[in-house]
């Protein structure tokens, strides 16, 4: 049994920007040479997410409206209305979609559907570089 | 410690059906006589959900009706007006409350509540053969 | 390789009040004393959550008035009306956000956000006594 992990950094521009991880995470668990296992990919930070999404243009575009409409960049929240840094939103998206999630291996390859990519979405009211920690449980 | 898994296979109608797991995942954990651990439950493709909730006919009705409102299968959709497949609502379910679950094993059962059920929603537009992927890992 | 569990027990208000978890679960996984590993946190019972947010007053407000607009507390529900236990909407906020999240460990600490807590969301409508499995796979 073996434990690896790794960061994966990605330069994001907020507003719910979908980033699509999958070939950086299949790429670390091809070079661990697990046969079977567990894959963890979490969020560093209180203003992203981690899911699965067919990642194509038209619906990531549907996903940031629904999030929109979810809890909007518009909307009045306490928290911003207390430190002033206008990402209330932010915090309730990521904190309602929750942090991480795991994708079992098998014969050393992620089990995804083939229009099932592993996304980060950074929820967040500005630029920023993400930090997304893959954590790998296998033998 | 070992790892196990298996597939669950199911027939389902879409529409965000919710199905049972629990019984079938409870036989799983049982068969691999291990002590503690932990198994996840993961939804093979981008349409489908796995939850936990008390598995009963009213409540399941609450849900479909929450993610009817939510995304409901009449919006218009980039990704159905692209793709021409309608089933733009389907992956937003599907996205905002991610893939797969973990539950805790212990002394070889789940650790549930007693009105706790592992569900598979099925969000897609038209019946499916579903496949869920069950990983064991534990000792 | 390890599997260590244990359980946290928390007096809660309900409607969705959100209970910081972080130090009890950072001193669990530090006193197993492991290098590397995955910590899940799962709530045991239908009418709870386990997110990540940054746990300050305003933000945890906003974030309670978030899943009131989600499912208010007094929608009316097929379960509430079966039932008479008026907690329909308990049930649809907890299967909406999920029940448990795994946390990687990384020499010997959780990996976190600097404003990202581990918390518990009690959406019951009552004070009950909550109980909370930690469990951690490490080595």
């Amino acid at each position: 049994m073996l434990i690896r992990s790794t960061r994966i950094t990605r330069d994001t521009r907020g507003f719910s920007e979908i980033v699509d991880l999958t070939t950086e995470v299949a790429a670390f668990v091809s070079d661990q040479h697990i046969s079977a296992g567990l894959v963890h990919i979490f969020p560093i930070g209180s203003t992203a997410s981690i899911t699965t999404i067919e990642y194509e243009p038209a619906l990531v575009q549907d996903m940031e409206e629904l999030l929109e409409k979810i809890a909007s960049r518009t909307m009045q929240s306490h928290h911003s209305q207390t430190w002033g840094d206008d990402n209330g939103f932010s915090h309730l998206r990521a904190s309602l979609m929750g942090p991480g999630i795991s994708i079992p291996v098998e014969n050393g390859k992620l089990v995804l559907g083939t229009w099932q990519q592993i996304v980060l979405i950074d929820h967040d009211n500005r630029p920023r570089q993400r930090q997304v920690f893959v954590q790998l449980i296998g033998e």
